[in-house]
């Protein structure tokens, strides 16, 4: 029966990812060896291959050396066959990369980022920052297939349009129109955590986990989920917001506007509102043993130790990644959050969870924005 | 380009239960609207067509009567032409039901559940209850294509074994494998919220709508959430859990183990437990203003209402479903909870869920049940 022009559609949409994260993981490898792998038909791999191939996704690397049988071709990634520009967007700074097959980042530029300007004007600032990341690499910005851009907060998914970001002010900035216009090509927005988790599913941590999440612990909490390998996104792009759960109705009052969400009692912004000093010197504080320091930290351990657990209840993911500042920069106290997880933990599911922490490091932001360029691109016709 | 099998099953897979899902929604439907609705070609939608009138699940009936063009044949579900057993186990009784493809118990037969005994003699109850319900039915039971069974508790996907439900006081039970050898059909074991959730999104109340959720309140609190159509399992289907997500870790013992548990505040056994009443004599006396009973169910609904609000924020639902007994008797009360949802909802959010209330009724559990089987028989090769 002949094979319509849907039908192909659909199955490109369904192996061109997976067969570039195959490739990825276990190249070089042959076409017969991914077809097995997939259990698809020669014939299907093939074609999908050489889509890969002609995109410069892929490149053939010599053959097999068995002793037996036909030689075979094997197939690797060629990393700087296409280049993706990564945005990230945070409290402290704009951050712009470039970014390879390989999720490597290969050139970088930084700003502080100023949020006593209007949306539009910081947005400019990013727009500046491709124009001049752009111009340094010369003709090889004819291989840059898409922006990404990573952002705290509410993100309308596939729209880039932002709802709300609490630690910005702001609300309902259409920052995928806008940076289209600007910099003239495809930009996607996403949400920092999913694109994090994005980077660390696609070249980190969590890689061949189907079941992964991800937890951020700095100036907020956020939180990602995958199921079946797929980011669990929501009518609006708003689940995996577990910073926002109220956990006690007579909490204090949270950037949000409401009162006792789950990161007031854990994240360093709420932390510093509180106690009125630095996170560094609450931090310092605890290692001298002041009382009020000591409490404030080991609740803040406590709670998210729960919320890890709650994970486990809600989502159960094989694998939760920590990753953010108050992560990175206190060893001892994470620690304790670990020890502190088993109190919380289902006995059953004790053993189920593991707690892993980031590979990508300082670049998480930028190479996960890279990720939402890389998988739409290989997932579905870009333009939405 | 020849298609390939792989690629039939995969376009097969996809598409047999979606069209069964549009038949049933706008039938009757012509085969060339049901190509437009899902953006087929004409070819591929034929076939699936065939496939689902070749299994009796869907029957032609008549002709369009436009004025102008070919007249087409129209198509309908055939609502007898399978039938599925649900088998819904619960705190009270067992209950087995015929389901057909319309999702109506055309037959219905129950017993109290025995929980001191062992559970395979529990379900040597329920293997007796198939037979006896087969054996009325006569040479319709030739049309059975496979038993659902939904059951409280955690339950491995899709492998039937239960691996604890705390009010049966059971443990590694494997529920599939034992009811397969006495039955000799395929037997599919789900959490009874998922089943549920599943009936509902087919028959009942969130037909159509993407990013559904239900809550069940009774003697525990269970969730269940589906994300693009699919409902989220995680790794080992404990996904939804929310009544064991530790709200208050100084709260009290849940029948899980642990303490402070969402449930605890909530559900009916455990304001049984705490009150030393049942639970119609705490809504009683409520009704006459005691206000032991007035603070207790009004914490409750605070809870629950906190909950729903906090589903927002981890699952992004569109419409909530709230069941179970809890909900069904108490109308008053719930009324209460919807009131307080209001001060939880995040601002941005506040209409963007819709509370709803089950449409199945009753045979809930039934049907939903009976759902896990049609939609494994239409999604995929049924034996796992």
């Amino acid at each position: 029966m002949k094979e319509t022009k849907h039908d192909q559609r659909m199955i490109r949409e369904h192996h061109l990812l997976l067969l570039f994260k195959i490739i990825k993981r276990n190249g070089p490898i042959s076409r017969a060896e991914l077809a097995k792998k997939t259990q698809m038909s020669a014939t299907s791999a093939s074609r999908i291959v050489k889509e890969l191939i002609d995109q410069n996704f892929v490149d053939e690397t010599g053959q097999t050396e068995g002793n037996v049988g036909r030689r075979a071709t094997l197939l690797k990634i060629n990393p700087s066959g296409a280049l993706i520009i990564g945005i990230n967007i945070d409290l402290e700074s704009i951050e712009v990369g470039i970014v390879d097959l390989d999720g490597n980042v290969i050139l970088k530029k930084d700003r502080d980022i100023d949020l006593s300007l209007p949306p539009t004007e910081v947005l400019d600032r990013v727009v500046e920052l491709v124009a001049s990341i752009k111009a340094q690499i010369g003709e090889l910005s004819n291989r840059i297939i898409g922006c990404g851009v990573s952002i705290p907060g509410i993100v309308e998914w596939p729209q880039g349009r932002v709802v709300m970001i609490p630690q910005f002010h702001w609300a309902n900035v259409e920052i995928r129109k806008y940076l289209e216009e600007k910099i003239g090509m495809t930009v996607l927005v996403d949400n920092q955590v999913k694109a994090i988790l994005l980077g660390e599913s696609l070249y980190g941590s969590v890689v061949g986990v189907d079941h992964a999440a991800c937890i951020f612990v700095g100036s907020g909490v956020g939180g990602a989920f995958m199921d079946k390998g797929e980011v669990i996104r929501g009518s609006k792009n708003i689940a995996g917001e577990i910073g926002h759960t109220t956990i006690d109705p007579d909490g204090s009052l949270c950037d949000c506007g409401r009162f006792g969400c789950l990161q007031t009692f854990i994240c360093a912004s709420a932390l510093e509102k509180e106690s009125g000093k630095p996170i560094h010197e609450i931090f310092a504080a605890e290692q001298q043993q002041e009382v009020w320091a000591v409490k404030m930290l080991d609740r803040a351990a406590e709670y998210l130790s729960m919320a890890i657990s709650n994970v486990v209840c809600t989502y159960n993911p094989e694998a939760v990644v920590l990753v953010g500042p108050m992560i990175d920069q206190h060893p001892q106290w994470v620690k304790k959050v670990e020890q502190k997880c088993k109190r919380y933990l289902w006995d059953n599911f004790d053993r189920m969870l593991e707690i892993r922490y980031p590979h990508i490091g300082s670049h998480a932001g930028i190479v996960g924005a890279s990720c939402l360029v890389l998988r739409e691109f290989l997932e579905s016709p870009i333009s939405k």
